[in-house]
């Protein structure tokens, strides 16, 4: 029977406030509109991220903030003009929920760099420089999603599994898509962690032997495990100066400031060095070699939804998979804990089925969806969309 | 007539130790060998890195440490084997004076980041990483180069004007011609001195919109005359504010540690950012924009020397001169002290025709000229050459 789509309720877990823990919420989600895809969160990876926002290390965190942005469930519902999903389809959601869609960056699929009025949305904690939306995450039983946005699972990948490839994969894919990662490259991956590890796999699947650049050194046979020929202890003087100028490309997934200079002396003239970890800061960038051998120190950030279903499809392909260690939601301050003491055996997941729905969770306003900018694409709709749901 | 060529007595200004000023000395250049071209010098620019060399500012220099590496003058005498000059010819000689010839970046026409067993031979002070080879520079009445790294003056220059291109214009060109500078680009430049006086109107040139960057706002109305059409005063809060993200280019010819952030806030996503004056460090750069605009802090180094010819021709073709004022080579030391403090307009050239050739200048040490590494490609000689001169 067609009825008029109805607000979602949804239980969730969120952050009220800077410094504070992760609290049971409940809210509800504005009904499916047109071209929007709802869809039940069977797991949520657990982002480093994740715990930066909810701490407001980046000093953009709007409260409260229910974070996660490695979404894997089932579509329940779809809004008119949805042609790519139906219900029960096994979709992702990634970092980004809407964007303009018509600027440059966005018409080359590139639309975490969307430079239309309001940048993209991120799917919790609204832009990265806030206007007022309160977008929240996938730490909650159900999300509201533009199609554009939704990914397609591929059938080789388990659902757990999925969810950190919609950013830890993406994260470490598309720099090396970017700068052209291959064989005959030897690439550095500093950093061990959640996106690390996919780092490590991904760049051997493209063919580059992996040097993997660690604190730990008792990461090492991991690292090997993992597709690594070498590894490398940041502390130890003699194998840095063996490793001398002899890496093509590092990622840097180190998520906090930290000395970079040793890892500049690893550069081979010409060698892309790409920070995905640190949004925070580097001090003292010693330049000369940085002038002398040309090199790049460049940002990347997440990816475009084009580049987000090619890494899972690459991942499925080439059987590269996250490690992943599944939490119940009611313990996520210990996995943010963990994570923060690099504790964390490369990522946490958590298994939305644990989530108690709690009647008397605390109620919180209900988050505002990102604008439609580009209203030229969009299906003609002037009242609240109709859709076909069960009843 | 033929005869054996002789060791060739040159005069020059040298530092003899670090923090010294600049004083006269003698020494003798080993004779012409085969491949080789002896070059009486007219003219010799004055580089910001000369006086950080002779202070020893990046922990590098060689004393003595005769300075110069904006050359101009005129062939006396060639070795064996030299096909492309003769006695007479006006040439050039710029940042170095030898390399491996035999790695892929020699290969490639990018010599100054010869990975060769030495790396390029720079011409003065040696290697970058000194291996005991004490190259002494311009700043002195002759040179003995290999013919490989000597270039062509195009008749449409002048002496003095070809002088500061062979490093200042080769420094901005070849990263504008790197990263593919062109029409429809904002171009930003950083620093109005030497270096950024001949990228504004090689920016220009090359057809980009170009906007001078500058903390001395008096210099606006010389960078209008040079091309830029914008000005902006870097301690003008309002126009860095209205300036945000309009850059997609920028060239930093800053010599010395400053405050990065500010520039980083111009750029455009996928930005380039690329920094050819600091070789010391930056303290402090926020990672946040670098990352979530995937901008690009790539250094760059002078530019081979197919890429230094290349900027002559394009100079003598687009009308591209530096501004240049002549001092005698005795006000040495008040040049430095005035590039030091910005003073300078532009480019200081020495006229060697000042140089007094005092005979009780201090003789110093025969400097020891860069072996040739890679014998393959040398013309056979298997004792010292002999050559054709005047009696």
């Amino acid at each position: 029977m067609k009825r008029r789509s109805a607000h979602v309720h949804v239980h969730g877990y969120a952050a009220l406030k800077e410094g504070g823990s992760m609290k049971p919420v409940q809210f509800d989600r504005e009904p499916v509109r047109a071209g929007e895809v709802a869809i039940d969160i069977s797991h949520c990876g657990v982002c480093h991220s994740d715990f930066h926002q909810v701490k407001n290390d980046w000093d953009n965190s709007v409260y409260p903030c229910v974070p996660g942005h490695e979404i894997v469930g089932r579509v329940t519902e779809v809004g008119e003009g949805v042609s790519r999903f139906k219900a029960g389809d096994r979709v992702g959601v990634g970092c980004m929920i809407n964007s303009c869609r018509e600027c440059d960056a966005c018409r080359r699929g590139e639309e975490q760099y969307c430079s239309g009025p309001k940048g993209a949305t991120m799917t919790y904690n609204g832009p990265i420089k806030p206007d007022g939306t309160n977008s929240y995450g996938g730490y909650s039983s159900a999300i509201i999603v533009r199609e554009e946005f939704v990914l397609s699972i591929p059938e080789a990948i388990s659902d757990a599994e999925a969810a950190p490839i919609l950013c830890a994969g993406i994260t470490t894919y598309q720099p090396m898509k970017h700068w052209g990662v291959k064989a005959g490259q030897r690439v550095g991956v500093a950093g061990i962690g959640g996106l690390g590890h996919m780092a490590i796999q991904i760049a051997r699947a493209l063919g580059a032997e992996v040097v993997a650049l660690t604190t730990d050194a008792e990461k090492e046979p991991l690292a090997k495990e993992l597709g690594a020929s070498q590894t490398i202890a940041m502390d130890d003087d003699a194998a840095l100066e063996g490793a001398k100028e002899s890496l093509d490309f590092l990622i840097s997934t180190i998520p906090y400031p930290h000395d970079f200079n040793p890892y500049v002396e690893l550069m081979k003239a010409d060698g892309k060095m790409v920070i995905v970890g640190n949004l925070i800061e580097f001090e003292d960038i010693q330049m000369s070699n940085v002038v002398m051998k040309r090199l790049v120190i460049a940002g990347s950030a997440i990816g475009g939804i084009g580049d987000t279903q090619e890494v899972l499809d690459f991942c499925a392909r080439t059987g590269v998979r996250p490690r992943i260690e599944l939490i119940a939601m009611e313990d996520i301050d210990e996995a943010f804990d963990r994570a923060k003491d690099e504790e964390v055996h490369f990522r946490s997941v958590i298994d939305m089925a644990t989530l108690q729905k709690d009647a008397d969770a605390k109620e919180i306003d209900t988050p505002v969806r990102g604008e439609v900018v580009n209203r030229a694409t969009q299906p003609k709709a002037t009242e609240p969309a109709d859709v076909l749901v069960e009843a």
